[in-house]
């Protein structure tokens, strides 16, 4: 094995960490000496060990002299965690091999400099790009302190989110509903209109066996979310926040009483201000959503800049209908230049099923 | 090389007459004595020499003794071309490995019997599947004398066709364009609605170098085609019918005079009957059609059970616009188990963009 095997075998251990760790980074790290692993670890929750200590911490015999290689730049403050780099220097490793540089401008290549001034050999870049494909949320949310926001739906072949009368129960099969529950774990909250609570009152959870349900947001400018739905029913269990510019206390009262948060955001263009819902979730450190709105909610996401990925899963059968539901509707662009532009796509199977995903590359003003 | 080399090379040389032997079937043949390919031969032009009668004339030694790989069941009776089975017996050909048996059920069977009954040993269904694949079209005009109808769209990964100002060119970079140029050389016919020549004014033409122009299809209910539309503009050159309920002989007199066709044609829920055209089109000869509809059209082929195959190429970019008009619409269905269904569906990434196609399974009304 290579530097390259032993820094991906680092980031299949921090893939383990996806969906607990959150706001930190995915990271995982292995200690090698005389050609053999001595120690893996990774960071499995937020609050608790970083990989690299999680490694020392597994070590079966002395690091002194050791290789460490980690998916992510060792930290050099203290957070919830105090700084690797005092750890590594303690535990004697003699080189360290680093996969992606930490993203934060402020902080970036410190760990490495504070690691080289103390004399460890220090590599970086090595496998970037795959280690960097761990943290995109991260490096989103460090960067903008607003949530990394993934545009997921579930359509037909010709477009379509339901069929004329409004039924949308099922378009895709078990394996694409299976990915969405593991999304639903992976991200940190769930974002959906009103008008999905209204026409199908669902319940956003996370079904997948060992997962962890997402912050539930819902965007209801006039607090029209019926109390006697699956989601307010179940706030007391699962954190829902109801993002409103209902300011009636009268109103916004039996909302709290079941265990909702009710935040009052300023309106614009006669709905929530999406942007200034973006930032109190970041500074709720919700750093990552899974957008599962309706074509209105989702065009308001796109137009306002706020989408940062694209999945749409595509089930090989048409329904038509020329009143039928579609993923994105709002106003929409004018000219076909000016459309949203994804980038680094990829499709995957999924039994009958399609998922076809990417980075938006450019949103409908031409931003990068 | 065994057997399945042989009728695989056979498949490839039938590919070539794609676009050129319409209504007859692709079919190759490839001739092998003491191990060696004597012959080879496909059937490159609908009047032109079969397969079988081609590979005997690329004979560069006697083919007696030889053994024929031919990937359709040798006819046996004189249509635009003697019986091959006379040409076979006449060549003294030994042995003769067979693909796809005829489809026609009164001639299934008849042609492999004839040999037989001469002492020639025959092998059939060997690497059937492929061989069965190369004529689709064919195997259903046979059947039902109706063409083989693939609806085909380019849209937005949000289902869109255009954007809500109606601005669809172009939605599909240069490498999906070039794969529908050669679907419209191999396809017989083009069909599209008045509405797409009101918006759009296209020409439907075949733009592949050494490609041949489909014959050109308007529904148009009401004539309401322009006179000076590109189309009636080069009827005289490019074949061109216009299916119309129209019977005022005053208002069809130019389109005839420009060198349009004019069907008239029964009406059915106000606007042309697609079956009766369907008929019509088989009883021309055009053995296939490629549907390049709008929403309407698309929907009215969909829902009268017409529509054999789906090709929907999808462009990573997202338009928006609840008005912005889709591939499929009209009525739609009322529950997603009513769904138009696919199968066999395949993906491929052309450019940026992504084609994925599928037969259809099952219809609206769930005939398979």
């Amino acid at each position: 094995m290579d530097d390259k095997d032993y820094l991906r075998l680092a980031a299949e251990l921090a893939e383990r960490g996806a969906g607990w760790v959150s706001p930190n980074p995915l990271v995982g790290a292995v200690l090698v000496r005389d050609g053999h692993i001595i120690g893996q670890g990774w960071h499995a929750r937020c609050g608790g060990l970083h990989a690299e200590r999680a490694a020392l911490a597994d070590c079966r015999e002395d690091p002194a002299g050791a290789t460490l290689y980690v998916t992510l730049e060792p930290c050099c403050h203290t957070g919830r965690q105090p700084p690797c780099t005092d750890a590594i220097l303690a535990a004697g490793i003699r080189r360290v091999v680093v996969g992606s540089l930490d993203p934060n401008p402020l902080v970036a290549g410190k760990g490495v400099e504070i690691l080289r001034s103390h004399g460890v050999e220090v590599e970086t870049g090595v496998l970037q790009a795959e280690c960097d494909a761990l943290n995109p949320v991260f490096f989103h949310y460090i960067r903008t302190k607003r949530p990394y926001v993934v545009m997921k739906y579930a359509m037909t072949l010709d477009g379509k989110l339901a069929t004329r009368t409004g039924a949308s129960q099922w378009i895709t099969g078990e394996a694409a509903r299976q990915r969405v529950h593991r999304d639903r774990h992976r991200y940190r909250g769930i974002l959906a209109g009103v008008g999905t609570v209204l026409a199908d009152d669902p319940l956003l959870t996370c079904r997948m066996e060992g997962g962890r349900n997402p912050v539930r947001i819902l965007c209801d400018t006039h607090l029209r979310t019926p109390l006697e739905s699956r989601i307010v029913r179940t706030a007391g269990e699962v954190e829902t926040i109801l993002a409103t510019c209902e300011t009636d206390g009268g109103k916004i009262a039996p909302y709290t009483a079941a265990g909702c948060q009710v935040w009052r955001l300023p309106e614009r263009d006669g709905h929530v201000d999406l942007s200034a819902l973006m930032d109190r979730l970041g500074a709720a450190e919700i750093d990552s959503v899974l957008l599962e709105g309706g074509g209105t909610l989702n065009w308001s996401m796109l137009e306002a800049g706020l989408v940062q990925r694209v999945q749409a899963y595509i089930a090989p059968k048409l329904f038509g209908g020329g009143a039928a539901k579609s993923p994105v509707e709002g106003a929409g662009v004018e000219l076909p230049a000016q459309a949203a532009r994804l980038r680094s796509t990829t499709v995957t199977q999924l039994g009958e099923d399609f998922l076809l995903e990417g980075e938006v590359d450019a949103d409908v003003h031409g931003n990068c």
